[in-house]
Parts: structure tokens; C-alpha cells; sequence
């Protein structure tokens, strides 16, 4: 399972620099890709994160690691030391690996409308569609089969993977990342009980996202009902995120896969939500607040912190078990109520 | 944050008419887009649902107001008076925003299979297909990129939006829409254990829908195994939604993101499903429930009503502490068992 | 709601022989379609596999019938008899229901880079795209709008619907199928914290995906972050199931809908995951675990078997005051404890 060569090979003594650490050992020796402890090779650089690898950093094959000062010792091979060497990785990868950019231009099967306003250096894939009076900022890129939407706005370097769609009048900034199949302005889930069934609200609001954000994979973001659906700068969401109307999530917060946010959430600053959190509707969360996974965040949390709720795993049996323990709760807190008050009365009658 | 202009502006009184609702106040003033209670501004019409928000009708900068009667005295803005505050604006937010619908035609980079039969007045969108016998009401739409298969029928006024597959021989009703991503008419997850691993099950249902159902962003819903698939008329499916083989879902029911339903299952009428919804296969759910979101339905529910199931959020240490309780809840009971049997034997010793 | 009839009408003994099971009847009847029990008609073979539904065989139209030995005795229909029924109908049906294989050729509108190596009898549907030094296998078929992308292997006879996406470089082996909109290969969740918020970890990784594998519609894969991502042989992905980056799945496992696997997970072999389990990152599940729908698997599972960890539904009154109990459950262990002790002291002193 070798990687590949990097496409931009450097030295030791280079990545250390870029990767604000110290040198120690031979810098001269050049890194031509990552690799994890366990199968990096000849040539690879590899980093430990968490001191309990510890023994794959002696057992390694790489060239050179990354390392925290207080496991230097676990090695002799060249290495970069730097205080948190996940983000001295980063830094490294990045280097080692810088993105590729497809060559600017339009291609002949792509449908720009001739009111649509590119920037210089766009590139604008196979099938990819442009509608009326959309703006792409320069170097944005919009891959195969991609749609933009009438009136939208894709901000400066942002780049829209393979059959994305952005719906009209939505607003990207600079520098976002948004997957394949990710779905931004679909109309919300707007619904009044009228005499004959179902009537549907109109959603005239927008989806505002603003820059280096990034949007997974098939995740789908609906705009606003009047106002705005609002993504501020740096959020990251994985794969898989439902985003409701009117919601607005604060910059820098971290939403993992699966997660749903029904209409009208408030999500703070660096929040961390974990996967497959289920978020109800018009509530709040606070600042740099942490979720854990599967959750179900039901009304608003006050105060910010660290937050769970997902149900134990047990055995099969144990679980049913447990189940029908847990529908009997509020009759066992009763029982035992009965017996502290049958104690009291035994003491009192003693 | 103010909205664009609504495309078809219209006086107070007119939109009195068309709410249904009861005119107070200057009825000539214009009106000229929907906006919240508090971002609304000059010309812009808000409304009052929950009397827990008085406070900001009082303060609105909106030209005009839509309330329920009992809310009336707090505001002295022109208005419309409803019983149904919100099923008002509903109306006067559609009459104001009439759906843009694209100019009939067929786009030059459009596959048409020359067998597939279309009514009059469709459209059909840059770099979409439409598969060999497939039919298309009169005035479908067919946005850029989606993906009709053969034999597939699609109602008229039916809109399927960008990306959207709709798998051969599958049925839509008439005015019905689809947003971007959703998948129709995908194989069921049929498999049958072999001596050589997993057989294949050929699925040969269709995915049947009815008239004014609503397909959100990226849902997927499959065909059926050997009888179809059903989704009856004015079902709204949020986005994400997955539903499994054989299902059949009654006319009327809403259904929020994120909620999976499994193969075989039998939604009845009327039913409001939360997001996030669990729901097992082959179990049936009558009509009227309401199912509030992250619950797990997991086996069939017996009389309509509301449920939940939820785990309830706690700080993280508090929860570790539950979850562990919880997995010692079957002793827990026993303990309280054997504390009730020592207390009959000290009463009849006593 | 009967079914059209199938493309390769077979009778009654050929069937027989195809399912491996023995002939009762007339075995020259022409079976022209399968149908359920309770909705076949004139032509149709059903099959009974569960004894609860004995009644619908006697009842049924069905011209055949596939039933276990012990169920014979049920009906006097030409049958075939076979130990597990549902495995003889899988053979059935695939044998009256051959997959349509679309004409080998390239669409004009598709896009293949010069650069990339086809196979003899490939499809390439309207509007899809292969990308530079692709690799298709012989008989591979590229649905419409699909997008292969650089440097990505597609095994042979392996099929990608509509709008699917596979990234550069990942690999896909044969007899493959990845439904709609599925999307394999995206950036994994890599993020560093850093000085200046979230730092991108490139994703150099792969996916890579053995033989016979199904990708449900919607399912995304993330690429790894420096090793590989990998789907072993045989493994059946339903619709809408999230793999994080550097997950491990087995050979023959089989994963139910909606379900989410954060990064780093390994899934042993012929494992059975039920639909919106939830999965957290960095855990092991053993062979042959069978994990029940709704469950969340936090930490490595030791020992297969089968687990569940669903919260159970009730009326939302009782559910309400469940969901209460349920956070005071630390304090109540606390007061049976208190009554255990305060019972010792009373049996000591009496």
C-alpha cells in the first residue's frame, strides 16, 4: 500500500521549516511522501499524534518523523520536533502535496449563459452549467456536471466538485471547498396544514456561505424561508450534513458526518458537533460548545461545554433487557420512593 | 439582510383577498416582499404565529402585518387578520412569489431518446436525458442534468430539479417536485445468503408516486422487490429521507430530514414524522401518528398518537455516569426487588 | 398492481434447475413473472419463506410456488421445493429477470480523455466523462453524467449509474455496482487545529474496493487520509451510508441504510450492521457481529456476537418523563444503595 510520490518532493530541513519545528538529524535527506508508522517506507515521513503509538515509532520504517519533544526519545531517525505535530503534519503534507489545479478555460460542452460574470483563470468543466446573471470569482472552479444557479455568487478560488448544485441566488465566499453531490439552496422544509392538505411556503430566502468553508459530500443546506440560511466563514462539515432553513452556524465551528440540523438552529462559534447528531429545530447552542456523537440536542443548551447522549451498546439480549427496564423507569423510581417512605415510617415507629 | 423585490408586488387589500383573511388599516399600501418580524422593513409584509413573539410585533419597521385575531391589539399597522396566521402568509407569500418556471424548449445539449413521448409545454434542461419510452407531462420540467430512465412517466407540471435520477419504468404523478440529488427507483437492498455469499435479488417493483408529493434534496427512495414502492398523493419527504423496498406511505403524511425507513414498512395517513427517524422494516404505522424526531420505531405501532424515544442530552460526565447506570438498570431493578421482599418478611416478622 | 412480464419467460422445470431445488407438479408451465403471495396472479411464481404467512399460500393466485419441505404440505400448486426458499426465488428471479445491458459504444456527448485505457465492450452513457489515464475494465458501464476521475481504475463489467462520482485514483474491482449519486473517493474529515483555525490535512490516501461490491445511491466513501480506504470483496453497501476515511470493511459484510462510519473503523468480515447504526472513529468490530438497526458502536467490540442499542419508543408522556428519570438514574442507584445499607444496619441491630 505505498503512496504514490508526492508531487513536490523537499527536503527534511525544508519541511522542518515549513512546518515551524526543529531539525534534528540529517536534512539533507529528501522526503518524497507521507506515510502512516506502520507502512511508511523508504523515503516517507510519518508523524505520532498520540504517545500510545509509541512502539510503532520504534518499529517505523519511514525516513523521518514528526514528533512531540516529550517522545524524541522514542527515536533516532531524522525528525522534525515540534510541539503539536499533527499541525506540523498538516503543514508538511501540504507542502509535500499542493493541490492540483485543472487548467483555466471552459470547456466546449460546459453552458455559460451570456449574462454570467467569470472572473480571470475560472475553469468550468465538462456539463457543467452557469445560469443567468451568476458570478464566479476568479480562479473558481466548476467541475463536471456541476449547476450554478441563476443570480448565485461563487466567491474568488472556491471550487464546486463533480455534480454539485447550487441553487439561484445563493452566495459562496473565497476559498470554499464544496464535494461531490453536496446540494446548497434547496428550498426548505416550509409546510402550513391548510383546509386541502399541505400548502407550501414559498422559501424566498438565500443559503449565505461565507469563506473557507468547507461542505461534504452530498450534504444539502437549504436556503432561508424569508431570511437568510447562514454558514460563517471556516466551517467545516463533513459528509452527509442536513443544514434546515434559517439556520445559522458560527465560524470555525466542526460538524462530522450525519448530522442533522433541523430549521432554524443557532450554532455558535467553535462548536464541535459530532457525527450523526441530531439537532431539533429553533433552538441555540452556545460558543464553543462540544457534542459527542449521535446525540440528540432536543432544546437549547445554556451554557457551552461538553455534551452526549447516545444509548449504550450491549449484548442483544442484555439491550431488550434493558429496554423494557427503561419503559418501567418512572414506575421503579416510584417502588423505591414507597420503601423510603415505609423506612421512614419504621424509624419513626421504632 | 432585506429580500430582493418580489417579483409580482401587490396592494395590502388585494393580498387580504387572496389570504382570506380580514383587511384593517390603509388596504392601498404595496407590498412588496415577506420579511420577518424583526429584519423586515419598508414595504415588507411580516406575520405573528406564536403570541410568545408579541413583543416583536410591537417593534417591527414591516409595512403591514398578518395576525391572528387575538393578536390584533398588539399592533396598530395596517394588517390581515387570520385565523391561521401562518396558512395566510402562506397564501400571500405564493401570490407574491409565483414560482419562476423556465421557458418550454428543449436545451440543444439535451438527450431525448426518440421513443420517449412529451407533452406539451415541457422543458427539459442543458445536458439532461430522457431515457427510451419514457413519457413527460404536459409542462414538466426536467432540470440540468437529471436523468429519466426508460419507461419512466413523469406528470405534468412535475418538476424534477438538477441532478435528479428517476430509475426506468418508474411513475410520478402530476405536480410533483423533486429536488436536486434525490435518486428514484434505485435496487432495494435485497440479498439472500448463498453457500457462495450474498444472491442478488432481482428488484422488479417500481417506485410509485402520486399527485403534489414532494421529494427533498438527495432523498433516496427504492423500488419495490416485486410489488412496487408507494408514495401516495401530498406525502412531503424533507431531504435525506431514505426509504427502503416495498414501503408504502399514505396520502398526506410529512416527513422530516434524515429519517430512514427500512423495507416493507407501512406508513398510513396524516402521519407527521420527525427528523432523524428510525424506522425497521416490515411494521406498520397507523394514521395520525405523530413519531418526534431521533426516535426508533421497531415495531409496529398498534394505535395512532403521539411517540418519541430520544435520548436525553446531558454534560458529558453526567452521561457516562447514565450510560453505565443504564447498562446496570436489569440489576438495579432486582436490587429494589429484593430491598421490597426483605421489607414484606420485617412486616409480617415484625 | 401486476408486474409487466419478464424479459425471459422459463418454465416450471427449467426454474427448478436454475434454483437447485426439486420439481412437484407440472413442471411445463411457463412462468412469465414472479409476484408476491398475496398479489400474483395467472404466470407468477411466489415463494413462501417464513411459515407465519401459511395462510397467504393457500390463498394465493400464484400459477407456482417456491416453499421449504416442511411448508409442502400448504398448497397443492405446481412448486419448486427448496431448503431455503428465499435463496431458490433470488435464482428464479434472476433467471426470468437478466440485468439489461445497455449497448456497448460511447455517447457522443460523453467525454473520455485520450489519455484513458477502455476495455473491449465498454458503455459510456450521454454526458459522462473519464478522466486522464482512467482505466476502465472490459464490459464496464458508465452511466449518464457519471464522472470517473484521473487516474481511477473501474473493474471489469463493474457498472456506475446515473451521476455517480469516483475520484482520481481510486479503484473499483469487478462485478462492482454503485448506484446513483453515490460518491466514492471525496477528502476525508482531516482538520488540525491551528493558530489561524482549521489547518486541511490533504488526503493522499485512496479508496479501494474489491470484487461483487454494491454502493447503495447517495453512499459516499471518503478517500484515506494517507493509507488507504478499503471495501473488501462482497461487501453490500445500502443507500446513504457514510464511510469515513481509512475505514476497514471485510469481506462479505453487509450494511443496512443511513448508517454512519466514522474514520479509522475496522469492520471484520461477514459482519451484519443494521441501518442508522452510528459509529465512532477508531474502534474494531470482529467477524461475523451482528449489530441491530439504530444501535451506536462507541468503543471496540471484543467478541462477536449480536449487539442493539436503540432507545425503546413509548407515548410522548411516558417518554417525557422517561427521558427525566433516565438523567436522575445516577441519584436513584444512589437511594437504593442508601436503603440497602440503612436495611444492614437495621438487620444488625435488631
Amino acid at each position: 500500500m505505498a503512496q504514490d510520490d508526492a508531487p513536490a518532493p523537499r527536503t527534511l530541513a525544508e519541511l522542518a521549516g515549513i512546518a515551524g519545528g526543529r531539525l534534528a538529524g540529517d536534512g539533507s535527506i529528501v522526503i518524497r511522501r507521507v506515510g502512516t508508522l506502520e507502512n511508511a517506507g523508504e523515503g516517507a515521513i510519518a508523524f505520532l499524534a498520540n504517545p500510545r503509538y509509541l512502539s510503532l515509532l520504534a518499529a517505523t520504517r519511514a525516513s523521518a518523523v514528526i514528533v512531540a519533544p516529550a517522545d524524541e526519545g522514542g527515536t533516532t531517525k531524522p525528525r522534525i520536533v515540534a510541539d503539536v505535530p499533527y499541525l506540523a503534519y498538516a503543514r508538511v503534507a501540504a507542502a509535500l502535496y499542493p493541490e492540483a489545479r485543472p487548467r483555466p478555460g471552459i470547456h466546449p460542452t460546459a453552458i455559460v449563459d451570456p449574462t454570467a460574470v467569470l472572473g480571470t483563470g475560472v475553469t468550468i468543466a465538462a456539463h457543467a452549467t452557469i445560469g443567468a446573471g451568476a458570478t464566479l470569482g476568479e480562479a473558481a472552479i466548476i467541475c463536471e456536471g456541476a449547476v450554478v444557479g441563476a443570480d448565485a455568487v461563487i466567491g474568488a478560488r472556491t471550487r464546486l466538485d463533480a455534480n454539485v448544485v447550487v441553487y439561484d441566488r445563493c452566495r459562496l465566499g473565497d476559498d470554499v471547498r464544496v464535494y461531490a453531490g453536496a446540494v446548497i439552496g434547496a428550498d426548505g422544509f416550509g409546510l402550513a396544514p391548510g383546509r386541502d392538505g399541505w400548502a407550501r411556503i414559498p422559501q424566498v430566502g438565500r443559503v449565505v456561505i461565507g469563506d473557507r468553508v468547507e461542505v461534504g459530500a452530498n450534504t444539502t443546506i437549504d436556503r432561508g424561508a424569508i431570511d437568510d440560511t447562514v454558514i460563517e466563514d471556516d466551517v467545516k462539515l463533513d459528509n452527509q450534513i442536513q443544514v434546515g432553513h434559517n439556520c445559522v452556524i458560527g465560524r470555525g465551528t466542526a460538524i462530522a458526518g450525519c448530522t442533522g440540523i433541523a430549521g432554524s438552529v443557532r450554532i455558535g462559534r467553535d462548536c464541535r458537533i459530532g457525527g450523526a447528531v441530531n439537532i431539533a429545530g429553533h433552538l441555540s447552542i452556545p460558543d464553543g460548545t462540544t457534542v459527542g456523537g449521535a446525540a440528540t440536542v432536543g432544546s437549547t443548551i445554556e451554557r457551552g461545554g461538553a455534551y452526549s447522549g447516545a444509548f449504550p451498546l450491549q449484548s442483544f439480549s442484555d439491550w431488550q433487557r434493558t429496554a423494557v427496564r427503561l419503559k418501567q423507569l418512572d414506575r421503579l423510581v416510584d417502588r423505591v420512593k414507597a420503601l423510603e417512605q415505609a423506612r421512614r415510617i419504621d424509624a419513626a415507629t421504632k
